[in-house]
């Protein structure tokens, strides 16, 4: 098939390796026409991957244009400018192509997830989403990754789970596009949480009671929302997770464990040239959360930390000792 | 109240400290006297726990008999030797005194859960299950940790949690004493599994996944023996898992690394003091699964290369690249 990857950061870089592997032609499409020339020359990502050889290496473009003929499009933009991208990508998508979402994250504002955003700007287009524990550098050096695929339809699932795997790389098929989404979205909001606790050198009997109470927050947004428990005790929920909660390779968690230490958000985001998509989901989820009346002790006290100003001793310690209760 | 802890091990050192931080008078039992001196006039565990200091220090005993008049026993010792431990304690304890079950394991030969095991041998007893993510370093250092306190009767239980519990050990209750046991038991072996794959350098993906597919299997046998899902899913299960894949700290997984490095099993337990339960309960756990006809796809493959000599390679090849599927 022709395969075309909207985006070309580290994980956009990896899907095209993963769809190249699949032994399909595969177009990347980077913003910057710079980036998108140095890819195919020096078959290296220098600006989100640096210092990786690229085996195989996709088409570059940089014209949306060269995307108008692709029979799938994974979508790896990040979460928040996938609305202006599909506003974009409009005139050269015909309405039976698949938009497989790749990226992680809920649109702040409106607090919609990615698929949403999809069906508002995009009605009739057909959406799978990918999303699991998949460090992009892995995946690319063609390391064992298994994911999640979603397609409502299992027939179109089907077709798509062929066409992206490979021996290494392990769609696993599922029909809830919600619940595969609910992962992706608040690990990131944990994994700040966990950095946190890092930083703070609480330990590694701490964390783990962090990413229990996370899955266990995941699970009642998930479910509230219309996802299914199973999809969230899978590679797209749990997997995940366990994925961002236990590496300083995570951008949130690297994040929560500088803030931890003591530097401001500030200092931290203007280090950054990637984005470190949870400091922008907090706030989305919570407010999501909210409406549906579901309790999210941690994304709240990352809140606290993040945009309220609370003390991170005083926060972490509200939330680990809490009156003793039941599980 | 007056506890008691049976074995003086890493883990038995740290209930000992969590109990006497919960304001009891706690006296522990060391099989060896020269131990039980060592720790009341060094207050430190030179043997398993060496250069950590005991701040508060249990009572020692080396005698059964000075365990005769506690409120509560917490058994601490190998799941290997409960068996005789309890008959040994038999002579000592009313059959009113709770028994806590702090050990994790399967008894081998007759795949008993520990709980199985006292019902067998002290069929009056009450029990309890004490089950968590928790190294016993972090907690003998009153870093926060939060367990599982399982008890069928939630009065007992709730006596029991506030009894054990303080500021930084938080144990949460429940009344489901058979899915408290499957993580604790189970996690060992998926520990193994997750070792050998970072040994093998699968990288984080594989090993995410790992624990994702190892969550699906605990559930899987916990759910067929009698535990519900919420246990499984909660400090007991998932928590417990998180923690002891994702740190070589843990015994069995370093085992499995050393293992995926190219040592043989023979060589790295010739090695060790402190007893690798998953090496022990591997075997078990599975034809415990096989009786009740629940599939352990990983469980399978860490005894196929523990006691079958499978090529690792080929045995991890074969379960990380299973055909695509369903998740």
């Amino acid at each position: 098939m022709k395969i075309g990857i909207v985006g070309a950061g580290a994980w956009g870089t990896a899907c095209a390796l993963a769809a190249l592997r699949g032994g399909n032609d595969v177009t990347m499409w980077a913003r910057n026409p710079i980036l998108a020339k140095e890819i195919s020359e020096k078959h290296e990502n220098t600006q989100y991957m640096a210092g990786l050889k690229l085996d195989p290496v996709p088409e570059m473009t940089s014209n949306l244009s060269d995307l108008a003929k692709m029979s799938a499009l994974l979508m790896v933009t990040p979460a928040q400018a996938l609305r202006q991208n599909l506003k974009d990508l409009k005139p050269y998508i015909a309405p039976e192509t698949p938009l497989i979402l790749c990226s992680k994250g809920i649109e702040t504002g409106t607090g919609m997830l990615l698929s949403e955003v999809v069906e508002d700007v995009l009605p009739t287009q057909k959406i799978g989403i990918l999303s699991g524990p998949s460090f992009a550098k892995e995946t690319i050096q063609n390391r064992p990754t298994a994911v999640t695929l979603a397609m409502e339809n299992k027939k179109d699932g089907l077709l798509m789970m062929k066409t992206l795997g490979s021996a290494y790389f392990r769609p696993y098929l599922c029909t809830d596009i919600i619940g595969a989404q609910i992962g992706g979205a608040v690990k990131n909001v944990m994994a700040i949480a966990c950095g946190i606790a890092h930083g703070r050198a609480l330990g590694e009997n701490a964390r783990a009671a962090l990413i229990t109470r996370g899955l266990a927050e995941i699970t009642r947004l998930g479910i509230a929302m219309g996802g299914k428990l199973q999809t969230l005790m899978g590679l797209s929920g749990l997997g995940d997770l366990a994925l961002t909660c236990n590496s300083l390779e995570s951008r949130n968690m690297s994040f929560g464990y500088k803030l931890g230490k003591g530097q401001t958000v500030k200092e931290i985001l203007s280090q950054r040239k990637a984005v470190t998509e949870g400091f922008y989901t907090t706030t989305a989820v919570l407010s999501r959360a909210k409406s549906l009346g579901v309790d999210m002790p941690i994304c709240r006290v990352v809140d606290q930390i993040l945009n309220e100003n609370y003390d991170i001793d005083e926060a972490m310690e509200n939330l680990l000792n809490r009156p003793f209760s039941l599980e």
